[in-house]
């Protein structure tokens, strides 16, 4: 990378723009490569990030530092370090990344006209993929493999307090991607922690970028969703329901609700609301509750539960549709499926969201009419995950309606196009 | 529809709002609809339309007197103008969208992971449907008749020329929907031919709005990609090329030429730009220039094409890149495949783009390098159409690289969620 922090008086504009042209003819490039070519690439990215990791570990201890004296918190600080195992993770990733089948080229749907035309529906690239991070380095490093084995370039903006951890990575990375044959625009970092250009990138750098990808705060999705002027890739929460029908068995849903919500609170697929069916609140409600507050979760319910538990506290009006991220589940008893169905729609985010109960019936109501990206009967919320898919690594998951839904693995980093194989054909 | 044109004083944004929450309501009954259900209702449109031919014919009437104090050209009022064909074409159109399969509830994919949890990805609608459409009003029926079968609520914008004829039609239409049990608002129409109501679908109407889709001139459809804060399905201009390579059968590329060209020189998929490989220029150019001239076309070339015929008028700098949408045609000799492809590049709109060759190889390479919604080896590019494509029919194409690219029918009108069947699994 060439380009060096600019004069803080100086618009960063040319810059920006310029990034974006390189980055558009890499991604022209890139979309010819062979997959054999991006294999060896994220093999050497992974090398490079080892034989590297003292130096990008002596970055991550300044930005650390600097993160300190700022007064970060132990949460953050942690999602900032990196040390020798987390380097070594990030590593394999990128080599998991390189076994997962390459997706460009394959052909999606293909028939033939009664005129003869052959007529195939083929993944190609998005193209330029800007992804927008606050500080976890070492997420960056997946997210970058999965857009380069998906044939795209990418431009990352890195937090801040991330930045100089970041830089020694990019350096790294593109390091491997040159000595691999790929164009060096690849990955490019924008080599400035100027907040002006999260507002570029979101602007599309003159049609330069095709698609957003931020990963952070609420703070900073919801700034996104709202500036953007690309598609983004998604989520602005998580607020998810497991809804315990009449017909659930007690057993099964007390294992799902404890998982859906304990296995991992802060996770956007941990569960943030139980909704139990009237017909089963004398028998399923006060377990339920008491499996709840004996994994060490706080109940926070409405009148009904509170009678069942007498450890419940009440739960307040924004109780419903809090995403807490955290051991505290809001209860609510509802009046079957109908009341269930609405209270998701009115307070959910359309991310993920599960049926509990033995009647298939009530069971493909639910399926069909809980408007959310990913609809389970039966199962964990937490399962709303690209890997548990078996999708391979993800990016996130988007709660959008368009082109990618739920998990965003490397199929949901193409898009297609049409070829027509003729034989003279014209029409009549 | 209860609402009626408003005091042109107030702001009509409190009205397009409660449309929006209407549609958005109706969406959510539409995605339930039983296929039978919408079918009998797009007889009944059809049906309306046909008994209610006198009404429209008279509303239409007052519509084209009207535009004709105006001043608008024959070709305009052509569009404009309603009659008991048309009318008829237009109820033949829905009864065709009838007959096609239900995509809604399909399942595009679906598969067993080890821990025994059943994915599969299952179409469902899109939501609400904004349709900003200038003067043209039978081909707004077939679009709502798309929209409808797809499961959407669909919310238009009609052009003020043609207002009180959409008026008439969009009454018949809800006649018929209502008739049917289905929702109210699955089709309305904004009562007001004010600006403004084309501002506020583009904002997205606080959510209500999935998807903006444009038909309309160069300066509609601009604006609309420039403005739309959702995402939108349309083409800007459709910059075809045909590129004739030196291992060309000479007569298949006149047959191909001509027709890409000549058989409707003002759609979308209308060759605008003929690319000659220097290798085939002695042979192919001159009668390649004859056979378009023969058919009517005029011809601007580069000096090399202006030498081959002195019928031939210069190029200039803007014609490379003009959609013309009319018989005329750039013409200019190139070197090669790269420059084809750097060419096509450069003017070209995403949108179609074909090569003609008998050399596999270079069709692989063309088919592989042009980054079009479409690109075909050895046929017109006049089949960029969803009906020539087998798809039925279609609301246009759209050059976008998300979702929908290519054209916009039935599938491409719903988008899907991962419907998740589980025994009980929770995750480790």
């Amino acid at each position: 990378m060439s380009i060096t922090a600019q004069n803080p008086e100086a618009s960063i504009e040319p810059m920006m723009l310029y990034m974006g042209r390189l980055a558009r003819e890499a991604a022209g490039e890139l979309a010819l490569a062979a997959t054999d070519v991006k294999n060896a690439a994220l093999g050497r990215m992974a090398a490079r990030l080892e034989t590297g990791s003292e130096k990008i570990i002596a970055a991550n201890r300044q930005d650390l530092e600097a993160a300190e004296k700022k007064g970060r918190d132990a949460a953050f600080l942690d999602r900032l370090r990196l040390d020798g195992l987390r380097i070594a993770a990030m590593a394999k990733g990128l080599h998991e990344i390189a076994a997962l089948p390459d997706p460009v080229g394959t052909t999606i749907a293909a028939w033939t006209r009664p005129n003869g035309l052959e007529i195939a529906r083929v993944r190609v690239p998005l193209g330029v993929i800007g992804m927008i991070y606050e500080s976890r380095p070492n997420v960056t490093a997946d997210a970058r493999g999965l857009c380069l084995k998906a044939g795209n370039a990418v431009m990352l903006r890195s937090g801040s307090d991330s930045f100089l951890t970041s830089l020694v990575i990019a350096n790294l990375l593109t390091e491997a991607v040159t000595a691999s044959g790929l164009p060096e625009a690849a990955i490019q970092l924008v080599p400035t922690i100027d907040r002006q250009a999260v507002g570029f990138m979101l602007g599309g750098l003159d049609g330069a970028i095709d698609v957003i990808v931020p990963r952070g705060g609420r703070s900073l999705v919801e700034r996104v969703q709202q500036e953007a002027r690309v598609p983004v890739f998604a989520h602005l929460e998580g607020v998810c329901h497991v809804y315990v029908d009449k017909s659930a068995d007690l057993d099964m849903a007390k294992n799902i609700v404890v998982n859906a919500k304990m296995r991992r609170p802060g996770i956007c697929g941990a569960a943030e609301t139980l909704l139990v069916d009237r017909g089963a609140a004398s028998s399923h409600l006060a377990p339920l509750v008491d499996a709840l507050l004996h994994a060490g979760c706080e109940v926070r319910g409405d009148e009904e539960t509170q009678r069942a538990d007498t450890r419940v506290k009440p739960a307040a009006d924004d109780d419903w549709g809090a995403e807490y991220l955290a051991p505290i589940i809001a209860v609510k008893v509802v009046d079957g499926l109908d009341e269930a169905v609405a209270h998701i729609a009115h307070y959910g985010s359309q991310h993920t969201d599960a049926i509990v109960t033995d009647d298939q019936n009530t069971a493909n109501a639910f399926l069909a009419r809980v408007d959310s990206a990913i609809v389970l009967h039966n199962a964990s919320t937490q399962f709303a995950d690209g890997g548990e898919f078996g999708m391979g690594a993800e990016i996130g998951i988007a709660t959008g309606r368009f082109h990618a839904r739920g998990p965003v693995g490397l199929e949901q980093l193409t898009t297609f196009k049409y070829v027509v194989r003729g034989q003279g054909q014209t029409r009549p």
